[in-house]
């Protein structure tokens, strides 16, 4: 009961910085009517896409496939521990879609933001899109639902706008930091000292805005300026939006 | 007949690269729904972003405001007479816009991509919500959608991503072509030569693709040295993905 070989049956489907009503058209038609919906999530929770998903289909145990994360912020990403554990569990996850696909199902894989912009969707998709039919939908990314949400339009005129991860070493930042127009600094997590501290050697602090949450109900968003503890989620950001042209 | 005060009435709905069924679910909503639709186009043209809703919303010129351009690509941005022709166009579409919100219409202007994303409609926005209860509905970026059709993650695991506008001067493109890790190159249009000698200088020129009208029927996507011509739209793109961390 295979699809016909160029009929796309593994996808990887961008739903959008949290809010569900910025899930794209075509993503909310595979959310519908694929036959697998897969998501990633930490053990012992539910996983941030399909909560995203909830207001748009329902939960359906039968019809879906959550791939836990061996372990995630708790070993540095740059430490072997973390390759180790977490190459062989994309191993395994694409064993079992591949399973699925094999059948002729139709696999979705519920990503949060854009699948192509630094997404864990990425290790499965290098290795399945070469065996598999493949369509991917890009979402609204992350970083534009925040800097929206925080009223701050991010690049004017010819500003360059750099992304940065904070996992950064300072220096690293600081080299950057000069560099550029307009900042986002992603994965913020317990790297925000090391980042505002950066903002501040490179006159950029007083602009800077922080976006926890961007689009969902329990968002932040404040001057950086403003946010005193250091307490920041994984998915937080911050914005230094550019100064460019006004016409 | 006004709306309660707080009520959003002046909206700016992205509504992605081009292909209608990327629009999100809350812009195609507002696309039923406004009494206005703004779009922005060239002389003579009808504009990308209300020939990209075609097939969502029916043409009705009592409900549609063109706003169009004096000067668009044939003046540099550096030369004065693109400001004195342009700064009084912004002017007067918003008194146009501000006529129409006045009467307590709800008026939406239509983007391509990402409002807040180098967006025409952001000159109109620093005008008008200071005045108007308004909400900005991000959308997915030309750039999402392009390095989607592309087939290239753009950013693995640490990469550090820039993106700058093709009318950099040569230096500064050196200068961006050293720091970062994957790189979105935009505007392209008569910069093409200067940018493809810049990536050469810099080793990124092999890795280089080029895209034009991503995810758009007529859409081009090969690798930068398979384009031997120089003529490319303003809204062509050139991507680097990064190389970080393969899981």
């Amino acid at each position: 009961m295979a699809l016909p070989p160029d009929v796309p049956c593994f996808f990887g489907v961008g739903l959008g910085p949290g809010d569900p009503d910025l899930v794209t058209l075509k993503a909310h038609r595979i959310l519908q009517s694929a036959d697998r919906l897969v998501h990633f999530s930490r053990k012992g929770k539910r996983g941030n896409a399909r909560t995203l998903a909830d207001a748009l289909v329902a939960s359906d145990p039968a019809r879906e496939i959550a791939l836990v994360y061996p372990v995630t912020t708790e070993v540095a990403t740059d430490d072997p521990a973390y390759g180790a554990a977490i190459t062989p569990f994309y191993e395994e996850s694409c064993a079992r879609l591949a399973a699925e696909l094999d059948a002729g199902l139709r696999v979705a894989v519920l990503c949060e933001g854009d699948p192509f912009f630094y997404g864990s969707f990425m290790h499965l998709w290098r290795r399945l899109a070469p065996r598999y039919p493949t369509e991917v939908v890009p979402g609204v990314t992350g970083m534009s639902g925040c800097w929206t949400r925080a009223g701050v339009p991010i690049t004017w005129g010819d500003d360059v706008l750099t992304v940065c991860p904070a996992t950064l070493a300072p220096e690293a930042l600081d080299a950057h930091f000069r560099a550029a127009d307009a900042f986002v600094v992603m994965k913020l997590g317990r790297h925000l000292p090391k980042v505002r501290e950066a903002l501040k050697r490179a006159g950029l602090h007083d602009r800077a805005v922080y976006v926890e949450r961007g689009t969902m109900p329990d968002e932040v968003v404040c001057p950086l300026a403003d946010k005193t503890d250091n307490a920041a989620p994984y998915f937080a950001m911050i914005l230094v939006p550019g100064q460019g042209r006004r016409l």
